[in-house]
């Protein structure tokens, strides 16, 4: 007859347990090239002053300001040019007075110069330089460091690597990026019925769903997954399948937590752990499993497709990000929509359900949890709390998306 | 003294040139297990029934249904047990009148039985079954093809394959999926005094920003960067780099569009195609080109890297979001916010600023655009109108963030 469930706990009793497992953070340093949407696992501070020497910023001439003063359309200011440095170059010479050197946006502005004046208002004749404006003290020069300091902390630990950051990055000359490690998750489906995609569908067998699902929900949530394969449901290969993958940092399953003569999963983590949740007042989702086996959190999801999906997003979704240093993304995702019809929940559970959302309205998919066309349909899931009986029609909701591109 | 811009365009003239630039898209197929994040490229019909077969839904007992009725927990049934059927396995027997056969969740329910009875309301004694309650007719049974028969369009094209959809796609026994070609886009920065990160910095040298932040800013659009180096700033080798990668379906060049001494990339494009556009009434962004060179839409956006960027997410990231079918992602990850202080805007150009996002609050970030250390803090950008001057302490704007994860 298989075990009883342990206790069938509440949402938040649940969430609070999740809370209490410990989290191990290990850091790798990364290539620049790889760090892209990984998270920063130390303070960056600049290596270099940026500019690294006081830079032109427009194309024109390098002058002693006081030089100019006075010059006008009329009146132009005549310096005689000694040098041309473009971006990229080194000057040779100082700018003197009465004399002035030509630069390129970029370019290293000489010494002795404290100003540039754009090549818009000079004439060249035969290397006299005239000069129709004068330039007020610092005109178009960015001097060095003046956008960062080296030892200025640029950005901080925790730092999700945005494309906008890898440039930040590399302006400072970072080469290695010390980076969080993505921890590994083992993904195990079981069922004896369950084959693997690819394989010949014989009369009983039906294709695995959730090692697909999960595996890339795992991905989402910035872990990386390790696709475990199918165990059959019973003991000793569902055991031997965790032995073999506990060099992952958490362990997902899905099937084998109903209380009836396929629970294998609670023998075994009865045996090799401590099981910390079994039944949960969650729908879909009541037959949920969370165990620990060697400091390792085991998350055994129901077999139904629907609801291992919808109890990776309600449980295991905020763990992996958590451990991954991501944010949650749940609550800056949410979308206020309004509902397409009335919806009926179950008084005193949790409950969540997936919707389609088309022109700005939610509309929740009524199918059971076996059904895989529900999971087609969805955009997006929202949750009904407790104590709510009836959603009505046209009210509105906060749906979470699957996943936001 | 370089080439005038072409004309000032206003914002929409230019996203109107944007928008009737021809696209190709060309479809290829890939193994399930690569389509996580790609583009549906065909409507998928379903190859099979689902579920495939008759399927029980709880642990229990197949029987005729007829059989059971008046069944109760003082006044059992009692039918004789002829088989056992896991899941996976196939019946050798059928249900005939006063006989059942066991079942496990996810096994064939035999041919006669019209119903199962859930191993909770039976006790088995010595291959006897008495049966405390009666089943009503279908009970427990999830018939052949009743989530999907075989033939029905399970997904359209055009469909994002998030991970939900992966498992979708799995369940029907799909392996090659066909999904968009995500277009090429090769990434050139120009400029003489750039050098690749990694290089020892030598005076007048700085680290190339651009080529980083544009080539990750690509894979956030869908599209496949590929790194082109630096071109120098002159007519040959800005020239000789866009050749070598006229195979890509995009270009995007950065610097070199000035109006000034630097102005390269006009005299490039006019030589070899076309120039659609050379300056924009938009701050930042003002000097940017956009090009064709045979076919290819070629994006020479300006060399200081928060003008770059900005201009790469104002004009280019839905353009590449469009090529790769990825929706626009700006309306949907829009937050209102409200700014922190008074903005001043200049009338007649639209302008754009970035913003840090703290608690809620969106704080414009006042500085030039040579500075990295603005998008060092920039969490998004927001939009002020061209006839817009000033934008009031407190008021809401809408912030589109640079990156969603």
């Amino acid at each position: 007859m298989g075990t009883e469930f342990l206790k069938i706990m509440d949402f938040e009793e649940v969430r609070e347990i999740i809370n209490n497992i410990k989290i191990k953070k290990e850091v790798e340093e990364v290539f620049l090239e790889d760090a892209y949407r990984r998270v920063l696992a130390k303070d960056i501070h600049a290596e270099i002053d940026l500019p690294p020497f006081n830079r032109a910023s427009r194309d024109g001439y390098a002058v002693i300001v006081e030089d100019t003063f006075g010059a006008s359309e009329d009146n132009p200011v005549t310096l005689k040019l000694t040098e041309m440095v473009r971006a990229g170059e080194s000057p040779s010479k100082k700018v003197e007075k009465g004399t002035c050197i030509e630069v390129s946006t970029g370019a290293p502005v000489p010494e002795g110069a404290n100003g540039v004046v754009m090549v818009e208002f000079t004439e060249n004749k035969n290397g006299n330089i005239y000069i129709y404006k004068s330039a007020p003290h610092g005109q178009y020069i960015a001097p060095r460091g003046s956008d960062i300091s080296k030892g200025d902390l640029l950005l901080k630990s925790g730092t999700l690597i945005t494309h906008d950051k890898t440039g930040v990055l590399g302006a400072i000359g970072v080469e290695n990026v010390p980076v969080f490690k993505k921890p590994k998750v083992a993904v195990i489906s079981t069922g004896d019925e369950i084959i693997k995609p690819g394989e010949k569908l014989q009369y009983g067998n039906i294709y695995d769903i959730n090692s697909l699902t999960l595996s890339n929900a795992v991905k989402n949530s910035g872990c990386v997954p390790i696709y475990s394969g199918v165990a059959k449901d019973n003991y000793d290969d569902l055991k031997s399948k965790i032995e073999e993958h506990l060099d992952a940092d958490v362990i997902i399953t899905s099937g084998g937590t109903s209380a009836g003569a396929g629970d294998v999963l609670r023998a075994v983590l009865d045996d090799m752990g401590e099981v910390l949740v079994h039944g949960i007042a969650v729908k879909p989702g009541k037959p949920t499993m969370i165990g620990i086996i060697k400091e390792k959190p085991v998350f055994g999801l129901p077999g139904y497709p629907v609801a291992a999906l919808m109890v990776f997003h309600i449980f295991v979704s905020s763990f992996l990000r958590e451990m991954a240093s991501l944010p949650d993304n749940k609550k800056s995702d949410m979308l206020r929509l309004r509902i397409s019809r009335r919806f009926y929940s179950s008084r005193g559970r949790h409950q969540y359900a997936f919707v389609k959302v088309e022109n700005g309205i939610a509309y929740p998919i009524l199918k059971d949890s076996g059904a895989i066309t529900a999971v087609a349909e969805a955009d997006g899931y929202f949750e009904i709390p407790k104590n709510v009986e009836i959603v009505e029609e046209g009210s509105e909701i906060e749906v979470i998306p699957l996943e936001v591109f």
